[in-house]
């Protein structure tokens, strides 16, 4: 039996290891589905606080450890690291690059080696396989390469890695076929393409929608807000359309560490091949405009404050959400961090709640009691999360600037909206 | 009893008369809905051809009719006019305005007036309620006034005017109550919004959402191009996430009476208020510009042509599909006649095939004879309409000009891909 069927068989009946290399929400995630469906999984990440913590909560089995040397124990290696961007927002490859490096140095024969990171179209080819074949092993030959990009939405509970169809893509044949099958363990829906280069395109695809749609209703509700039309009504009025239309709504603008990282990896990958892509980069100018308007809001209030205080306490802010998202923990890529930071170069005093992230920039959220309220100059409401007291917020009568329209039902003064 | 409440009883009777103003695709469908439903009906065009036509028909409850007069005849009075734009993208108000003047002219006491036609948030309030009141009628004390923004989808045969909700406003309570009350009796699903500016954005945000989605599949389809990607496998393959997507194809740039041509009225009254539209003005730019890469290449090819055979004959372009979309024979914006116009000022002989529009520019469709494809040198698919025997196009080897990627499935030399 050669290599291929050989590792096919082993997928069928669950006897093989998987490697999961990034242990962050995409390498979690998947890791919980591979050690739930019964394969030995492990999991290597570079933070040992983590590897710890991970460890100690004795998943059945699962295993955690920084030491890269255990991925010869793998038939199947998953490469789940982030690929975000620099300060200036060009791709920021080096987990990347690093990660397919160590999974290099110790590859074996009959491996399967998938990437769910997400990059640049072309760059599993042109990036990540020379790195591979530095082993002196060749693709195809002696191990297989499979690209299935990660699609999980933290914070949905309608649509996890269970029931979102996975796309998926090998080099060859037997690549595909091989990652095909170990998915379909994994998920209620395959997606086979023809292509690496289609499964990367697919990624893309469907995240630089979501920013070009996010911006485009941002600037819609800036011109409907100019003429005093209520842009939520119209949205979900529009949404009774049943075809042709999908809802979006205003915000802060996009954040996480896909949505505008993918777009920026794009307009980066474009320029390189002498394309403009204008709506994309009208999306990312609209994007930076937003956390610019915010800001300024802030900033006015904070200074009118300041002035009519005519005293020397720095103007203290209050943060209503600091996860990017509502119902979830993730960070990343936050815009409620990019108004802390801002914020906090003016001069300001920063306090923040949100019930998902009990610890941030070295400080705890705080309870919203009436004290920790009151005692702010200004309140920015920057995540959406149910289950917050926002009525107390109201109540306190402080200037709030509401950057996601959820106290769209209140008509006061000192309630801005962006 | 009050002349609303009145009006009401009678429109759940059936027992009011309803003109309705402009006959085109929006005007029709609503007739035949108002007729059907058992409402006598006016219908009046200033084509004359047009009304003896439509009397001819003999619809039940149905008569056409130039003369404006028997708008007095009318207790419910629909302006379903085209609000295109002038050559230079500008609104062209002038059917709208001399329709509302019209109904103006003869308006009387106690009739609803309801406008279908897309016009620039504020227009109701701002435009059409002043020229009605010259009448020296008033709004809600003389007269009603509604806005009902039509949503029909030429082609569609799965959503048509009957179960596609209906989106209606009034100018005050009464005029809102009447409106949703009438349009309750012909279709399956009222939605009432709270003002006429919320109906006017929600058809605003439909449309430009649209050119918006058109414009960034149609620059992503080029950088996929010169990636050598199949954009075609990747949308359907992002098509399959249940969440967060829609897919739109590329193809030779949105047309119609509806897209850019609100995009436009958008961006207009934009400008008017110093609001930049950044995703308006880019999907604009990329949509002109998909016009551009057509007729460049049809014209490359035919240059290349007349340099090899270096005689004087005219050179031969046929054109595949003139509806501005497929299964429709509506060709108002219709990217192909702005294709026809280009090459004709280059010189070409044009003839084209549509089995939806029998005769357009003075010319007939040609049957898709053999003899029909080899006169030409150049042959252009701007329509996608199904039921067209594109293999005999291919068969011809004459050189494809492929805008739609009918022929996707073919990999031949001849066959340019936009």
């Amino acid at each position: 039996m050669n290599m291929a069927s050989s590792l096919f068989r082993r997928i069928i009946k669950k006897q093989v290891t998987v490697g999961i290399v990034g242990m962050g929400y995409v390498g979690s995630a998947l890791s919980e589905a591979t050690s739930g469906a019964g394969y030995s999984t492990i999991g290597f990440d570079i933070d040992e606080a983590l590897v710890v913590s991970l460890n100690s909560q004795k998943q059945n089995n699962f295993l955690a450890t920084t030491n890269k040397q255990f991925l010869i124990s793998c038939d199947i290696v998953c490469i789940c690291v982030p690929t975000p961007v620099n300060k200036d927002n060009t791709p920021n490859l080096s987990f990347f690059e690093s990660a397919i490096r160590e999974v290099a140095n110790v590859l074996i024969s009959g491996q399967l080696i998938i990437i769910e990171s997400s990059i640049t179209p072309g760059s599993v080819r042109n990036l990540a396989l020379p790195i591979l074949e530095k082993s002196s092993l060749k693709v195809s030959q002696d191990f297989f390469l499979g690209f299935a990009p990660e699609r999980i939405d933290p914070g949905n509970k309608k649509f996890t890695l269970y029931n979102i169809p996975k796309v998926v893509s090998g080099f060859d044949k037997t690549s595909l076929r091989l990652t095909a099958r170990f998915y379909g363990n994994l998920v209620e829906k395959v997606v086979s393409v023809s292509t690496i280069e289609v499964a990367e395109m697919t990624k893309f695809l469907e995240n630089v929608f979501r920013m070009v749609n996010i911006s485009f209703i941002n600037e819609l509700s800036d011109y409907a807000k100019v003429k005093k039309i209520d842009i939520l009504e119209a949205i979900n009025a529009a949404a009774t359309k049943p075809f042709g239309f999908l809802p979006h709504y205003p915000g802060p603008g996009a954040g996480g560490d896909c949505i505008p990282v993918l777009s920026y990896y794009l307009l980066d990958d474009a320029k390189k091949h002498k394309i403009k892509l204008r709506m994309v980069d009208a999306a990312m100018q609209v994007n930076e405009e937003r956390l610019k308007k915010i800001t300024e809001k802030v900033a006015n209030i904070m200074n009118h404050k300041s002035n009519g205080e005519a005293n020397n306490k720095k103007p203290k802010v209050l943060i209503v959400g600091v996860a990017y998202k509502a119902e979830s923990s993730n960070i990343r890529g936050s815009v409620s961090l990019k108004v802390w930071q801002q914020m906090e170069k003016m001069g300001a005093e920063i306090s923040y709640h949100d019930p998902f992230v009990p610890r941030v920039n070295g400080h705890y959220s705080v309870p919203l009691t009436r004290e920790n309220i009151l005692g702010n100059d200004v309140i920015v409401i920057t995540t959406d999360h149910r289950n917050i007291k926002y009525e107390e917020l109201v109540k306190s009568k402080k200037p709030i600037v509401d950057a996601r329209n959820v106290l769209r039902n209140y008509r006061l003064p000192h309630i801005i909206r962006i």
